[in-house]
């Protein structure tokens, strides 16, 4: 006999746009929402072809709008909450729901450099997200950041680690450091300053990614984690990933010259991969 | 006081082409190959900037390469856990290894017929993956394929569905269904014959989406992993992914015709999805 | 005085799905039309913004839409012309239109080896395209592949090139050589057989990449070209675009190892890059 | 017989990044070069199969990473026409070279304000590229930016337009425009302040999407074209392509709301698409 022993279904990239027409200037919202909906009521829409305790996808797409439209947010954790907990509410034989939001950023134009009120350009490539769930009375609330592509010119080493005749790489005492962030935090699930919570951790990871002399990724990924549950009391937990995005000297000795620390060859594959998650 | 909950690194995107040179026909076998370890002795290569318990990613590239080489597979599965256990006893202080592989599918060429015995041709977009896991004395292995699109014109219903002031959705006994698969199955993580079961297992799944008069996804879903498990003894576990990719028809009214089943919008976003796991 | 020296609109990447419900078997039309309008008719819609002469790009859509469906093409070129001529045949004060259609491949499945009639696998990655032009009473197509990802492991060589002081390259006798081919060809703008004539161009193209001892990239260029013209006679000329995609050898000698021709580095960029057009 | 109406080799997609160690901060250039040869010289490699005057393409990497090395240039454009001028006087057999290069930008950091001189990150989805020509005793410099994308949200309109019995889309004196930029601009082929040019026609081009009120896209192309040819007067001539990325209101009426220019839906395909060439 077989068992279901895990089981979901819900509506992926709902896109959706907001403009709030304010004076003096106009803001723009940009996002797309994922919901998942989680329940052992739904085991006969699986095993029975009973269809009656599933709230169509569609059906969340048109909530996702409606709450969108309706809710007058301020922040897209707000939202995830208020989509979640909407659904849960509207939809009670479905007990856990996880509301997803990624915004895409948009910032005023400012040819001439006076800021323009109704006119925006794409940001990128930075990604923001948020995920919202409530399971029966319990909530929780993640956001985080990825695609957030720095490098450091100097200030990073990689010397003292294990050899043995498979180790080929040259120990340095200077080397350039690449990576692409996603990071992750855990906040409370309630209506705290989101943005202002998300500006700090964003600011205190690239002041420690800019500031460190790194002994490696690993130690960066500790020292970064650290310094964020230092400064920004409300996180709970963050996890951070960081690929090593190698920059490869290239080797100009066949043509007499000695590139010393200038010209690099960009590599995307293969790359180091580098995870940590640390709680307070 | 902040403790570690988590921690990871390895080498993503290790790219391999392999020929095999024999008679009466040449093999390839091209693929990517992702390592990580994870281990509490890695601890202070975070928290201390010790990088004493560190094996480079570089050098898993190397071993990765060097086994690739020298290990005369039939099956990725087979390549996996022996990149996999060969890591862990070289390193025995990092005790849990999982090494992932995503295979290139290459045909032989067959122009006018004949099959050529020296070139290819890559066929997709279907991707096959296995990822080996060791950690300690305990090991196991899961394989499966992604971005299978299949679509099927008929035979395909959805209604009687839960329905509130939010569900505009009409209801249909008739419809258009197409998806992506994702499906990822656990075998015994030993050398069985891989090759045999995984197109068993996929000829299930097929077989069953082509023939099941389907009252949702979440119904064909069920009974394709069902199917599965009843006629592939040696899968233990099988999950399945599948997006609802719409096909919306056209409203040709206004230009006086009237499109019956005939002409579709395809669509990307948003979808539906639809997640189960079976286990035997 | 500023003056236009080009102009041109219209819509890109209109999505259609047909499907032909003919027993015993459905038959699948999936493709993406681009359509472009140009003519000295519209100079005032951009230095005047008077949009009397702009047929509006969702007009373009609809029209894609009606003739997709009423149209019982048996190919995307006569299909392609066919919305050319009534978009120049309707809208008259614009002379010159451009419509290229871009295939997606599925086949029938065949799980146990019985070809079903309604159920469907998406190919990939090659893509067929077509493009028909009318411009005021000329007329004139072409159709090609492109994504053609082809390799083969032996019968490849490159030697005795220019040399100097700034070139490393060895030579070579024997190389893996790997292309994603592009190539595009020009034949009549009429109802000939365009399925049959695209196929064996093709065959062609494929059995010469599969055959010839190829010196160059440029020599198998063309002797491919050459082929497909002296074989194919509706064709007038063919058009080849050749990457170089590289596959290095590895070296395991650090690992006492002796990779003769087994072990390779696929790579993606930088690439080599061939062009040729070869006409009647 | 036949004969050859085209041909060309090159190397696409050189990656480069090249770290100037400048006190009081480090700069960095990351780019991308494609190169390409044209010239009748060239044929014998096609039909005979003979290398002789084949300049290899791993030769131009090496040619590309030297120059980037060695030049100390201060504009891509700079850096573009070097490699070509080095190309053609080098391999003098070789008459016209083409070189584009297409730059990655990065920005320093500055958390907590403090413009930090060692650590940057990666801009975009915006691109810059430059293409440089040189044919015998003739050489060209085209420069341009692509993937900016912008929106305003208000001030564009649309109507008046031709109208038939295919056209559903309804007159709108109010409407959201998005689009992504691409704009290309030739310039002379010397070694004037490129950055300066290039910085005040995407000033140019940013402040017309601003302020226009826009009665179409053709309208927004030409005002935006005339505007950049009349303030930079180094501008030869620019073209322009305009997608019309479509925002589309979303119906919320069946929930009882009057969804007024508020809740949109982001749509990507299919989109319209605008060009114009205008020159001094």
């Amino acid at each position: 006999m077989s068992r279901i022993t895990n089981m979901s279904y819900g509506k992926t990239s709902v896109p959706v746009m907001k403009v709030v027409r304010k004076e003096p200037a106009h803001e723009v919202w940009e996002f797309v929402v994922d919901v998942t909906a989680e329940s052992p009521e739904l085991e006969r829409s699986y095993t029975e072809a009973d269809n009656s305790p599933i709230v169509t996808t569609d059906t969340m797409k048109n909530l996702v709008n409606y709450l969108s439209f309706s809710h007058d947010f301020t922040s897209l954790e707000d939202l995830a909450l208020d989509i979640c907990r909407s659904l849960q509410k509207r939809y009670d034989h479905l007990q856990k729901w996880t509301v997803q939001i990624e915004g895409a950023g948009w910032e005023r134009l400012a040819p001439g450099g006076a800021v323009h009120s109704i006119s925006f350009a794409r940001t990128g490539p930075e990604v923001s997200f948020t995920t919202a769930v409530v399971d029966g009375t319990k909530s929780s609330l993640r956001s985080g950041i990825r695609d957030l592509l720095v490098l450091k010119t100097t200030n990073s080493a990689f010397s003292d680690f294990f050899r043995d005749e498979f180790t080929t790489l040259p120990e340095t005492r200077d080397r350039m450091l690449a990576t692409s962030i996603t990071a992750e935090w855990k906040v409370p699930p309630s209506e705290i300053d989101h943005a202002g919570i998300n500006h700090s951790i964003r600011e205190a990871i690239l002041r420690v990614f800019s500031e460190l002399k790194s002994e490696s990724v690993q130690h960066l990924a500790y020292e970064t984690a650290s310094a964020v549950l230092e400064s920004i009391e409300e996180v709970e937990e963050i996890s951070l990933r960081l690929p090593n995005k190698h920059y490869f000297l290239v080797d100009l000795s066949p043509f007499g010259v000695d590139n010393r620390d200038t010209l690099y060859l960009p590599t995307t594959a293969p790359h180091g991969d580098i995870y940590l998650k640390l709680t307070r």
